[in-house]
């Protein structure tokens, strides 16, 4: 047995309130920090490393899908040709031709007009949500949230201590009837979600159900946060709207090279009108200056010299067939009772556990056969969520799905009686 | 003449208010935007960058002493032996190597004991700041800043909307009497400051200070914040001690690779007590889950397979050379009335002009000559500083020093009636 097991656990039990205090007595911190989680996924990816571990837990691209030698070629060219810039440093902005390279894509994968200098290079697209933190959440603001919600966002706004409300997630998108009565209720600062194969659910938004959606928002003070990580990664490659296209004035775009190029270079961006991007700006300075430049210049030249959507059809292609292969899984080994949903793009399927089943019972016993999967309490941002669980399907192989959802299976039928 | 001057002169006057708001008029932003100052420095960049200009304005190393070569090496040995895993998501804390590399050089350098758990791996110092900020400033806190103090650290702690305290810098440190006041009158938080080379002042902490103000600050609820970007970079090689030596549990410690390896690569790092790094830790999490991956382990590789001590004393030697040519240079260029520090490291000379001249017309006068210097008022957190100036050297060679403070000694000269 895994010996950080016990450690895992017990840091489960806290997770929702404040790190363990005991010895912090001597110093003072922050309100903020109070009110801030912990990430359980980063702390189970630790023990999750392991390679005698099959992991469903983390949101890892397959790393065979990382083209190692082509961002090596990359580097060298940078390196060799224009190293002393590339390694000196740089605007709070970004990288002109990356900035470029991004806008051109918008234009030609959503029809969005976006220019270059709407766009600023971030630290991976986490970053994106501090800067909106420190833009627009001041203390007890009322924000909107996916039920369940990306736990990221949920940590990095957690720091600007607003109100979360959270909008319950159905098949098609968020409830319209629940927002429309948030939005009434509350002066709403800002909706955060992620329209495209969600994290943690797998859902996405019908077309109708964006529309609803804008319609909702439209001319009230709430800016709708679209995080698009996974735009990129839809099976079949079609692309429902962006938000902005309803709203424009009113839609800040994310995205991330992590999903199609590589995390490890933490590059994302984050896209704003102009107002919003001034703000952006000073906030972006102000916490690290600027983004990895280097990385910026390596990303840009290798996408300059590769055909990118060649590449990206592949980590499509691979990952649908992960996802079909765990859906097949799920089908044939998980007891009657057991629900999930069924992605059209990204790397996650969400499940919800027979009545009476508790995903922290099925996370303890799967660790104990080596399986790690992820319980989906801390998407919840007001309680409850403790018959779901989160199983990310691209960073497994069909072998490894295949006995992992096995195994998986197991677990879940004998906790639930089946 | 360089048609940005114009928008850089604009901006200047309204640096030390909010961005220019009058377009935002649709968006409501945070309280603490509005009372973040937009980095002037980082403006100016923009400008300087045109190579007809001298710039004394900015902090760059000098490119030349930028081992490009050797760290092309380095990338090109990490992509090639285990690439998938540089190019993938890592452990918030960052890279155990970089970090244990860290641990020993505080050995070697400084007799310090700072085991590498005690190490997180940052975007740069700067981020440092950030992180600092959100674990120790709630609105309205009281904290202690050198006057002049840092730009970016002003920058970066308004944020969290303190109260800054400006404690003045006489030649030997802060001044011990107003620190020891503050510190009586107000529960402060924290000190933030610079003991080696300062930015801008280029003035180094005398041992006897140091001590002093671990004195006052011994036993009260202030952290010291020891910002050592430049601990590497006294002329003399020779480093007084660390403000951790006297103060263990209320010192943290922020490091730098931009000065002895490279910018671009936004490599920096925080050292703090267990109980504060585990809130640091939850705050990286939620900023941005970790530093860039790729640039940990390619500086981590340069420093396995490169002599850094001999790097490192290059660089003081080139900067030395540089200091003290300027120096010479305004001896004898700049008239009498003008007084200026003689660093013993770093990249700065701070200089304080003759009665009743302007710093904000002497930066107009230079810029028109294609001469940029950094004007000292937006080091200041309470006014002040009209008549102060920052002077780069590091990022000059002498050609251009000599030319550059020859032109400027004229343009004080006119200015000051002499």
């Amino acid at each position: 047995m895994i010996p950080e097991i016990k450690a895992i656990l017990k840091q489960i039990t806290v997770q929702n309130s404040s790190t363990p205090a005991e010895k912090a007595k001597d110093y003072r911190f922050t309100k903020r920090m109070k009110s801030t989680p912990r990430s359980f996924i980063r702390e189970i990816l630790k023990v999750t490393q392991s390679p005698d571990v099959i992991s469903f837990a983390g949101g890892l691209p397959n790393p065979a899908l990382i083209d190692t030698a082509g961002i090596a070629k990359a580097a060298r060219a940078v390196l060799a040709r224009d190293g002393s810039k590339a390694l000196q440093y740089a605007t709070t902005e970004g990288d002109p031709s990356l900035r470029e390279f991004i806008s051109e894509r918008y234009k030609k994968r959503l029809g969005l007009d976006i220019p270059a200098d709407e766009i600023l290079i971030t630290n991976g697209s986490q970053q994106c949500l501090d800067l909106i933190g420190k833009v627009f959440i001041d203390p007890k603001d009322d924000i909107a949230i996916e039920r369940p919600g990306y736990l990221g966002a949920i940590q990095a706004f957690s720091l600007y201590e607003p109100r979360f409300h959270a909008i319950p997630l159905g098949d098609n998108g968020p409830d319209p009837s629940v927002l429309e009565r948030t939005v009434k209720r509350h002066r709403i600062r800002l909706m955060y979600g992620i329209p495209n194969s969600q994290n943690p659910s797998g859902i996405t938004y019908s077309a109708q159900r964006r529309e609803e959606t804008a319609q909702i928002l439209a001319g009230t003070s709430a800016i709708f946060v679209e995080d698009d990580a996974y735009g990129e990664l839809t099976f079949s490659g079609r692309t429902l709207p962006s938000m902005r296209s309803s709203l424009p004035d009113q839609t800040i775009l994310t995205g991330s090279f992590s999903k199609i190029l590589a995390p490890g270079m933490r590059l994302g961006w984050i896209s704003a009108p102009p107002p919003v991007m001034e703000k952006i700006i000073v906030a972006k300075q102000a916490t690290d200056l600027h983004s990895n430049y280097l990385s910026q210049r390596i990303a840009s030249q290798y996408l300059s010299e590769n055909n990118i959507d060649a590449h990206i059809t592949n980590i499509r292609n691979a990952y649908h067939a992960q996802c079909t292969c765990m859906l097949d899984r799920i089908r044939a080994e998980f007891p009657d009772g057991v629900r999930y949903t069924k992605p059209a793009g990204g790397m996650f399927i969400w499940i919800t556990l027979p009545a009476g089943c508790c995903s922290m019972e099925v996370f303890e016993s799967a660790l104990k056969e080596h399986i790690a999967v992820l319980p989906g309490i801390p998407f919840y941002v007001d309680g409850g969520g403790t018959d779901t669980l989160r199983l990310n399907f691209s960073n497994s192989d069909e072998m490894k799905i295949r006995a992992g959802i096995q195994k998986l299976g197991s677990v879940i039928a004998a906790l639930s009686g089946a």
